[in-house]
C-alpha cells in the first residue's frame, strides 16, 4: 500500500525530487524514515553512527528540545568482512551465514573442517574436548515467538556463551542456528563475547532454513565437511557518544525522568525496529509533552550509542550522571508493534501512580503485568541500583523474524502501531513528569523482583 | 513445527546419523525433500545439475518406471560471481542486490555512475537516449500478488526487456525493483534477454525493500550516485539433458500422455517450489498410476533440464520427439500450494473427458475455468503446435514472495497442499490415461483461446 502510493506519487523521472516531511507532522514516522534512510546501518564506532549523531543534534534542535547536546566515549570497533559458508562433503552446497560481532577471522581463502553437530548448547558444554577440537561446531536450539520476547536470554545463550565454550574445547571454528524465528536465509547476526584468556575464533549465525538444511545433512549419517570464510576486521578504539536532549521541568529537586532508545544499529539492516522505533517513540512523546506545557520534572531524552556491543553507551551515561537525583528511567528498546503490558519499579509510597498509569493506559489495550521492570539495555543500570522504573512492553511476537537482520527496515514498521506506542509514552510521561509523590524515596519496591 | 520434530529426533551429537526415509513411503516428499538437500541448488548447465540427473536416473530406477533414460543437449553456460551495491552519495549505505541470468560484468573492482530511476518500464521505454547513456537505470513497477500469477507477465517486462532497452539508450547498467511481491531483502534473481547485435551490460534487481530506499533517497531530490559490482562469467558451452522414465500403456496407438516439471533450478535457493514441487507432484501421481493398474495410454514423465535460461530442455525434448504422437501434455511449474482451477484444451469430440475431470476434481475445491490450458513452459511448445493440454493451477498467491530468490526452500512447502496436488493429478491421469475419446484428433478445441 505504502509502495503504491509512493510510485503513483513519482513522476516519469523520480530525479525530478520531493519535498521533505512537513514540519509541523508528528516527528515519529518522520524520525524513524529519516534515520534509516538518510544514515541507514549505523555500527557502533563506525562513521555512520557518527553521521546519525550529526543527524540527531540538527533534527533535535529542530524540534524544540533544550539542552541538545553530545556525550562523547570511545569503543572498541569491529567490522564485518567477506562471509560465506558452504558444504564440501557429502552434498556440495553454499550456506546463508554472517559473522557474529566479535568473531575471529578465519584466513582470506577461508577454513574447512569436519563438523561437530549439537542440538543444543547444553550438549555442546557437556561434549568432551576431542569430539570438539580441530571441528566447525554446529550449534542448533529449539526457539519460539514469545509475546514478552523471553526466549531471547534462554536460547540467545547460544550465542552469547557458545563460541567462548567452542574456543575453550579447541574448535576451529563455531556456527550456531540464528537466534530468531522466521524462515527466511536472513541469518541473524549479534554480539558475542570471548572472555579474558579465550581467544577468539570464527563465529558465525546460519539462517534458520540453512541450519535446517545442515541438520538434515548432518542426520544422512555421513562425515560433513564445511568450509568457512569470514574476515572481520577487529581492533582499535572509535568514538562513539549519547544524544542529550531535554523537555526542562518546573522542579529541579523533583529529580530527573530520563527515557530513550539507542540509535546506533547493527551493519545488517537499516535499524528500525532495533532501534530507530524507540528513539522515535520516546523523542515524539516528549514532543508532545513539550507542546502541551512544562511538566514538573524534566524529562531527559538520550539516544545511546554503542548499544548493539554490549551497552556501552548506558555504562558511559551511568557513569557519567549517578549523581544527579533520576526520579525514574523508562527505555523503548523492543520494536514497535503495539504496547500491550506495562510493569513498573515504584516505591511503596508511590503505589497510587502504578494505579493511575494502569487507568490510563487501560484504553490503549495495556494491561498490568506482575513483573517489575527492569529499564531495558541502556537504562537498565539505574534500575538495578535501585532508580525507580516503568517498561511499556511491545508484543514481541515477530520481533525476533527481525531482530538484527538485513531485514530490519522501515517497512516493517505499522504506523497505526507506532502510534499506540507514542500516545502510550505521552500518558506515562504526563503521570510521572507531574506526579505529586516523591519519586526519589526509592527504598522499596512495588513491584515483584 | 517440522524444526521441533526434527529437533527432538535428534541424538545430542547429531552425527550419530538417522535413516533415509522409507523406500515404500509415497515419494512426492521424499523426492522433493532429497533433490533439495542431496543436491541443494541446480543452475542450467552446471555440475550439480549433471549431479541432479544422476540422482533422478537412480531415484526414477528405484520407483519401478520403465525405459528411464537421459536425453542430452549443450546449454549456454552463465554463473554468478562477486555481487554488491551501494548508494555512494548523498547518503552512503549498502544495497541488496543480485544479478540477473545473462548480465554483463563490471570491472572486478565495480563501475560508479549517477542515477537514472524511472518509476516503470514504459517510462525508461518513452525516455530519451540523453536521459540514460552513462548512468546507472533504476526501474521500479507496482507488482502485486495474483492468484492466477498473471502478473508475472506484465511487470516481468522490466526484467525480460528492460537490461536490453537500457543498453539500446547507453546505460552504464540497470537495477530493477526484483520482479516479486515479498519484503524481505532477499532479490529475485531470473534469465534476461540481450537480443543479437546488444552488448550485455551489467543487469541485476534490488530486494524490494532495497527499491523502496532507493525510492525514497531519489525522492529527496539530490543527486544519487551507485556503486555496482557484479562479476558474472559467461560462455561456452555446457551439458543439461531432460530425465525421461514412463508407465506403459496398453494401446500404443492411443498416444503418448507427457507430463512433468523442471529439474534446473536457479542459484540463490534450492529449488523447493521452482520447481523440485513440479517434479515430485508429477513423479509421484505416476507412480500411483503405476501401482494401480497397467493404463491405456503410456504415461511419459519428463524432468527437463535447462528450463530456467529460456525453457531449452523443452525445446530439445519438442525437437526430438515431434513426430510422435501426444494425445496431452500437462506440465507442474508454480510451486505446490493447492491447486484452484483446471483449464482444458481438448477437441470437440473430448468435450466428455473436461466434464468428467470436473466432476473428479470438484472434491478437491478445483474450480473449471474460462480460459485455455497453455501446458507450461516445457511442454508449452506441445500446446502451441496444437496438441491436447491440461493445466492444474496452483495458488500463485505467495509464489511470487519466493520466486527466484535465496528462499525458494522446502520450509516453504505445505506437505499437506503438495499432496492435494499428487491426489489432482493422479485423478487427471486416471482419466486422461483411460479416456476412451480418440485424443490424437486434435483439430478443434474445447477451451476459448
Amino acid at each position: 500500500m505504502r509502495r503504491l502510493r509512493l510510485l503513483f506519487a513519482l513522476p516519469l523521472l523520480l530525479a525530478a525530487g520531493a519535498p521533505m516531511p512537513p514540519p509541523g507532522a508528528d516527528p515519529a514516522w518522520s524520525i524513524l524514515e529519516g534515520l534509516t534512510t538518510e544514515i541507514g546501518p549505523r555500527p557502533a564506532g563506525s562513521d555512520a553512527e557518527a553521521r546519525a549523531r550529526a543527524w540527531a543534534v540538527a533534527r533535535l534542535t529542530a524540534l524544540g528540545f533544550s539542552n541538545v547536546r553530545v556525550e562523547p566515549f570511545d569503543v572498541p570497533y569491529w567490522a564485518r568482512g567477506t562471509e560465506s559458508a558452504a558444504v564440501t562433503a557429502p552434498f556440495p552446497q553454499p550456506l546463508a551465514v554472517t559473522a557474529l560481532g566479535n568473531s575471529g577471522a578465519t584466513p582470506p581463502s577461508g577454513l574447512e573442517a569436519p563438523v561437530a553437530a549439537f542440538a543444543s548448547l547444553a550438549a555442546l558444554d557437556a561434549a568432551p574436548a576431542e569430539a570438539v577440537a580441530g571441528r566447525i561446531v554446529y550449534v542448533g536450539h529449539a526457539m519460539a515467538p514469545t509475546q514478552d520476547g523471553s526466549g531471547y536470554g534462554q536460547y540467545g545463550a547460544a550465542r552469547f556463551r557458545g563460541p567462548a565454550i567452542a574456543a575453550g574445547k579447541g574448535a576451529a571454528a563455531i556456527i550456531i542456528r540464528s537466534i530468531g524465528t522466521d524462515r527466511h536465509r536472513l541469518p541473524h547476526t549479534g554480539q558475542t563475547v570471548f572472555p579474558d584468556g579465550v581467544a577468539p575464533i570464527p563465529a558465525a549465525a546460519l539462517a534458520n532454513p540453512d541450519a535446517d538444511q545442515l541438520e538434515r545433512i548432518v542426520a544422512r549419517g555421513r562425515p560433513v565437511r564445511l568450509r568457512l570464510v569470514l574476515t572481520p576486521l577487529a581492533g582499535g578504539q572509535r568514538p562513539s557518544g549519547n544524544v542529550i536532549a531535554e523537555v526542562p521541568g518546573t522542579d529541579p529537586a523533583a529529580g530527573i525522568v530520563a527515557i530513550g532508545g539507542h540509535l546506533d544499529s547493527w551493519d545488517l539492516g537499516t535499524g528500525a525496529i532495533d532501534n530507530a522505533a524507540g528513539v522515535a517513540i520516546t523523542a515524539a512523546a516528549a514532543r508532545r509533552i513539550l507542546d502541551e506545557r512544562r511538566p514538573r520534572r524534566t524529562i531527559r531524552l538520550i539516544w545511546f550509542g554503542a548499544e548493539e556491543i554490549g551497552g556501552l553507551g548506558g555504562r558511559a551515561y551511568f557513569e557519567r550522571h549517578r549523581a544527579e537525583p533520576h526520579a525514574l528511567v523508562a527505555e523503548s528498546d523492543f520494536g514497535a508493534d503495539r504496547i500491550w503490558r506495562f510493569q513498573t519499579r515504584l516505591p511503596a509510597a508511590a503505589a497510587g501512580l502504578a494505579d493511575r498509569l494502569e487507568q490510563a493506559l487501560a484504553p490503549f489495550g495495556i494491561v498490568r503485568g506482575r513483573g517489575t521492570a527492569n529499564a531495558g539495555a541502556d537504562l537498565g543500570p539505574w534500575a538495578r541500583a535501585g532508580t525507580n522504573a516503568i517498561d511499556l512492553n511491545q508484543d514481541g511476537t515477530r520481533y525476533f523474524d527481525l531482530h538484527h537482520t538485513a531485514d530490519d527496515t522501515i517497512d516493517k514498521i505499522d504506523p497505526a502501531q507506532l502510534e499506540q506506542n507514542v500516545a502510550a509514552w505521552t500518558a506515562m510521561l504526563r503521570l510521572v513528569g507531574d506526579a505529586p509523590e516523591d519519586l526519589l524515596n526509592q527504598n522499596s519496591l512495588t513491584g515483584t523482583p
